[in-house]
């Protein structure tokens, strides 16, 4: 007899296709009905405040923070319709997820513990009220698991899609802030978790999108793909990290997020670190999952592992010394090493071909129509 | 002879429609020659670093903030083409000032200076590189009138229109901030400024583009609505006020910035610090082009003073006691008296009656096509 494989809640399959299948949603309110202070006093009543750094949060000017002695970091990114998501596959409590994570992993890139978030919405009357619900209610589940009060924000019309831009703040002692330029020859390149996973999630989700335009009443079949799916529509941000990096009192050199790509952001950390890098191809941690689909998909994964994008792993550079305080862990994996500049940056193939590394990553401005 | 009135370089009347006479821009250089990365670098390049709590500014993940012992106040903002700007009258310049502007001004709203901004815009490829030079020249000249640090953002593609999201951080002491809530009965009223200027020069802007768009050929005399003008086009903030209330030894109860009209705004003080408000129509300060142009327009210049919006000056409750301190300052103007919450929020006519204060502000939700 098959085995079946059970998906667990959040992985039903018509959970993704939501916006597909669920369209025609009975309950719609138009926005109008609210007006702007309705609205945001209706989608952010509740909001709580967790955090003693937080002083006044939403209903001022501007919000009031107290981190003391320490110093914050503040980084902002903007989501857009059709370029950064396509709401035929992307369930809003997802999107609203997934917006606030990608900021929080640029905080923990810094080695800074989050604390807290403004949102900022522009959205269209085509949207009802319910669906701005759901991505709200998406944004205040990651606030709640990552532990960051939502602090202020604008909620504003656009004339035609869905814009979300975050601003998150963290804070951080001074001598543990980890910038993208400490890194120096012979430290060891790691990265977290396993990479390429969201891209071909989006593959799938895009083959699937192609099949439901021909086919509206065929229900995808995503039981191979929950892993990789889940990477794209809600990734989770390394908070982990920042904490066992303390714990095992590991400070990296230099760190960055995965957002465009291992390529790209290991360029980054070279460039600002005046450095060069040999990473080593039979070293890149793969989930069985992307293998697989990369089979399926005739595309080599060793090339989607390093510009796939989207993964808001870490990727950091360690003094040698530190080495045996990470070794065996399952977050860690040393993926190469840093070398003098003069060297270059290089991919070490498992057939020990030395390929130059450049930047093929997901370049926002070039997915335009 | 009749007088002719001279109009500064700046208020050239060709300049504010620059959008609708220079459509054909002769340089016109694709935003994807330089991609995401090259277009961020070459738009940014010119950001230098002002204050000593920038300890890292662009460059990294996320900014890095060193603020000591103060408290910061953090605001946000999202502008939207065709809902808060028009491009056919607005110039891009003028666009990236004002956003940066409106910002800043909630940061002062909390009696705080203004330090970093990070900036973010999505921007379709319908728009060539020397625009978005155009609007970053907007945003550095602010940044520098402001002494404020540009520390991030994010630029990205757009399907349509431009966007662009601000948020500005400033600093206080603990004891300095003031906040929406702390108005108490007797408290004198205080505008600075003067109010409804904006407005109106949105109405003379949208007339001249009906105009223009019957006969392209007709240069549009501006010449009796320079002031209106540029209050709607390049307005400023108070960050002089700030100054000026510690000069003065004055902290207010409360104070709030008028970006929706001084109705809606008064009302957001009563309601967070619980009490009443009379206002006097004949004490509003209205500038004499306000007046004109009303009359023009036949529109009654106190409903426009009290729901025009976007003044951005501020308006805040002051101590009697406090009241010798700022007699006679023509940048404080007392036009009312907060009183017990059970009075009531009324404005007190030239024929003394008193007609209850609602909000007719400008509402982004309703303004929507």
């Amino acid at each position: 007899m098959e085995k079946k494989v059970r998906l667990q809640g959040k992985h039903q399959k018509s959970d993704y296709f939501c916006s597909m299948i669920e369209d025609k949603n009975p309950q719609r309110t138009d926005l109008e009905q609210l007006g702007e202070f309705g609205l945001i006093e209706h989608l952010t009543k509740n909001f709580d405040v967790k955090h003693t750094s937080t002083i006044k949060g939403i209903g001022d000017d501007a919000a009031v923070l107290n981190h003391n002695k320490k110093h914050i970091v503040v980084t902002t990114d903007m989501l857009v319709e059709n370029i950064h998501f396509d709401l035929s596959y992307v369930p809003l409590k997802h999107l609203g997820y997934k917006a606030v994570v990608v900021n929080l992993s640029d905080v923990y890139a810094m080695n800074a513990n989050a604390t807290q978030i403004t949102v900022s919405i522009a959205v269209s009357n085509r949207f009802p009220l319910e669906a701005l619900e759901a991505l709200y209610a998406g944004i205040e589940t990651a606030a709640k698991i990552y532990n960051v009060d939502i602090v202020g924000g604008d909620t504003t019309s656009s004339t035609t899609g869905l814009i979300i831009s975050v601003t998150a703040i963290g804070e951080v002692s001074e001598e543990d802030v980890v910038y993208r330029s400490g890194a120096k020859p012979n430290d060891l390149l790691v990265v977290t978790g396993d990479i390429g996973a969201a891209y071909m999630g989006l593959q799938v989700l895009e083959r699937e999108k192609e099949v439901f335009k021909v086919n509206p009443q065929n229900q995808p079949d995503l039981e191979l793909y929950t892993y990789i799916i889940e990477r794209q529509l809600k990734p989770e941000a390394r908070k982990d990290i920042v904490a066992l990096l303390k714990q095992l009192d590991v400070k990296p050199t230099s760190m960055i997020d995965i957002s465009d790509g291992v390529s790209s952001e290991v360029i980054h950390l070279c460039k600002h670190s005046d450095v060069g890098v040999e990473i080593y191809e039979s070293k890149i941690p793969l989930d069985p999952q992307v293998i697989s689909t990369c089979e399926e998909f005739n595309i080599d994964s060793t090339t989607i592992a390093l510009n796939g994008g989207e993964d808001y792993e870490l990727l950091m550079t360690i003094d040698q010394n530190d080495f045996p305080k990470i070794k065996g862990n399952p977050n860690l994996t040393v993926i190469g090493y840093i070398t003098e500049k003069n060297r270059g940056m290089h991919l070490i193939t498992r057939g020990e071909q030395a390929i130059p590394i450049i930047a093929k990553g997901w370049n926002a401005l070039k997915n335009e129509e």
